[in-house]
């Protein structure tokens, strides 16, 4: 059915893809269609994938796709009905074909659909400020409240009883029952990835979106950037206070209480009832257990088990590090 | 005289008040009226307070209240006069009773009472750019400015030769004299204040205030939480960089300068002439003396004396830091 | 030419300067015409500058500057041909004389000038949303968009192919080609930078601007001030997450990466193909060598040589630091 955010411009000619990673190959009919593109785990038949680390070998054993854009090193792992499409760099040829299924999900130029709410068919059923603008396609359910200046752009789903703040602006989200998202705050903007080139930096795609579970709320002047391929979701219950930065692709679980100004870099996995003192800083990729405490300040740089409390940058054990830093 | 910014729904019959706390009492007169809910210093006669730790033994002692929610063991310390009403949970019983008189206090759902300026008194006496709204009841001095997109909520003061920016929202506050606000700031939101329960927080009133004495300068993008029982006060002529976060019930002195990224946890009191460095973070509940020097990146977990220089997470004696970490 | 972004007030004669300051000297003739003030190296025959520290001696002895405010131990420093004027505070005194002639360079009122963009000649050449409000003298490329809300302020400069998001305020600045500057962000605003005075601290002036080079990419949230007398300068292709504060004067190579809610405090010099985790903060008046990497989290109160990779609180080599922090 597809992603309701970003359009898939595809299908394309295995041809035309071809000819963009500058490659040849006629041992295989290019006439083939390729119809999306995905991760290892998610794609089906005639879609394309991509394998770049021996550290998802497993996963691509068991790939469903037709193609996989690889390296001369890794093909091997792929089941044989996976053709290898042998690539110099996995990440910027993923990112090229992307962009081409999905060019829309590069950048983030300003929305062009949206439309002064009184202008629409929420006039009647959502409570609304002055100049609140709103994208096409964009749902509201019951009960909701949208502030002064507030920018709800295309596609986005808002469930019912939320309450909008002013001069917040919404994209590629899906936010539902009884959340609360403050003023001034940046939902659904395209994470922060990109390859380093020298002179012009080469953006990778980001597809994913936000969702944010029932009950939660977001702070004031607060980001939560989308996700590339995956998601980035706040769990159920799980509340952010101001101007924190939540990174592309984290996933944080419910009853969750995160203080001032925390950051969560891009694809940190935070359990349930975790509770994160003011301006801790988490780093990319790691895993933080259920019931964990971080306190404020904290700087974490590797995984935390379950029900640890933590302390210190890097943090540790907080009762070791009360006890070292006396 | 009552709070002008949060609306008084009492008076309420003692009946109501036991009944949303599941609560029978048959041996005193259920008639009674209670007209307000005060902490247990500021609250007098007819008016119900609470108490829920020994550390408000004293104050305790002299209350004025004429009813006090508490816990069996605590309830000996109440004068005669002051009638006990025992709960299970002191202050999540404080929080229902308070949002039942003061509802407004609990969220902060955008002002739905604001007009566009140039539909106002003040489309004469003040200067204004495009697109700013102003609340119900909102008093504005002389030679004020007020940026574009700005929006000054119901019952705002502000006093005279104020610079308030543009994209700014202002809601109860008191902003006195000679006091410029940057752009982007959100000032007297409630703070981050809840009991934790599974599946749905439940929020506790915040009927405080923000006042910014004369003189003070609010960097863009900063935010300050109003207070719950308690306001949060800027001292006289204290500046505060871009991107500041000052949490519910903060009190700062007179002539403090405040870097940017700083944070501040709540009820922390800091005083006159402190200067603290970017970043910095400081813990809830603390005393920062008078002419404290906190180097920026620290974070600061107890009290500090007057006069003392720290630095380091956690902060301490500046000299000793610096050369323990050479 | 002069600085197209701050009205030079001037010519002033001798005797207007010397009466502000306070001062008399009947020795010189007080007819003469100043024309403007710059600093010890830029300024020429017929301008004023300062000198307040020996640390600047070498550029004092080659001023081309016809008076120069300093101190009765270091005048001797300067050329015979540079008139000195004895003052008591040289920094105080150069803030006066600076705002005398570049009065609008002290404080950020709103911009009165701005029009909406359908009543200017940019609505035919540029994509832009609703509400967006444009000052006088603004200049704006090919193929530029502008997104809903946005304040490009008076005299401010867009280059070709440049996208600016929605909620954003520019001032003050020079945006050169392909340039991104996404939602909420203030770029422009005068910096962080004062005399502290009891009661009312001293402003002093910012004629410096922002110049963002080609291909940068600002992240939603962040500001970036502009210098005092000196400009704040991101180099071709950095690109900056959200949440960032660049303070005054800071210049930033070329090629350089910074993650979420970093802060650079004033007058630091950042080098090329820098890389600066999130959260890290870097002290004022450093110099961050090229391809300099700095972990997240990190505080660095030092200079750092060139292709260094450090860690910690105060920032170190990244493998001691590791080491020490098992």
């Amino acid at each position: 059915m597809g992603n309701p955010f970003f359009k898939n411009n595809g299908p394309f000619k295995l041809r035309d893809i071809l000819r963009d990673l500058n490659l040849t190959n006629n041992q295989i009919n290019q006439d083939q269609k390729i119809i999306d593109i995905k991760d290892l785990q998610n794609s089906k038949s005639n879609e394309i994938t991509f394998f770049h680390s021996k550290k998802y070998k497993t996963v691509a054993n068991n790939t469903k796709a037709s193609f996989c854009m690889t390296t001369e090193n890794l093909k091997n792992e792929l089941p044989k009905e996976c053709i290898p499409i042998i690539v110099e760099n996995v990440l910027v040829s993923t990112s090229l074909i992307t962009a081409k299924f999905y060019p829309n999900s590069i950048n983030d130029d300003f929305d062009n659909t949206v439309n002064d709410i009184n202008k629409t068919e929420f006039n009647n059923n959502v409570k609304y400020g002055k100049n609140v603008l709103i994208g096409q396609n964009v749902s509201i359910g019951l009960n909701c409240l949208i502030g002064h200046n507030t920018i709800i752009e295309k596609n986005v789903i808002i469930g019912n009883n939320c309450s909008i703040g002013s001069n917040t602006i919404i994209r590629n989200s899906l936010i539902k029952n009884n959340v609360r998202i403050l003023d001034n705050c940046v939902i659904g903007k395209h994470g922060f990835g990109f390859f380093p080139k020298q002179n012009k930096n080469l953006r990778y795609p980001h597809m994913g979106i936000v969702i944010i579970e029932d009950n939660c709320e977001i702070g004031c002047g607060s980001t939560i950037d989308r996700g590339s391929m995956s998601n980035t979701t706040i769990g159920k219950n799980t509340y952010l206070d101001n101007q924190i930065h939540i990174a592309h692709n984290v996933t944080i679980g419910e009853n969750s209480i995160i203080a001032g100004q925390v950051g969560i870099a891009g694809s940190s996995i935070i359990g349930k009832n975790v509770k994160i003192g003011g301006q801790a800083g988490i780093s990319g990729h790691l895993k933080i257990g259920d019931n964990v405490e971080i306190a404020g300040g904290s700087g974490v740089i590797k995984d935390i088990p379950d029900k640890s409390k933590v302390m210190g940058y890097p943090a540790k054990n907080i009762r070791q590090f009360l006890k070292e830093n006396k």
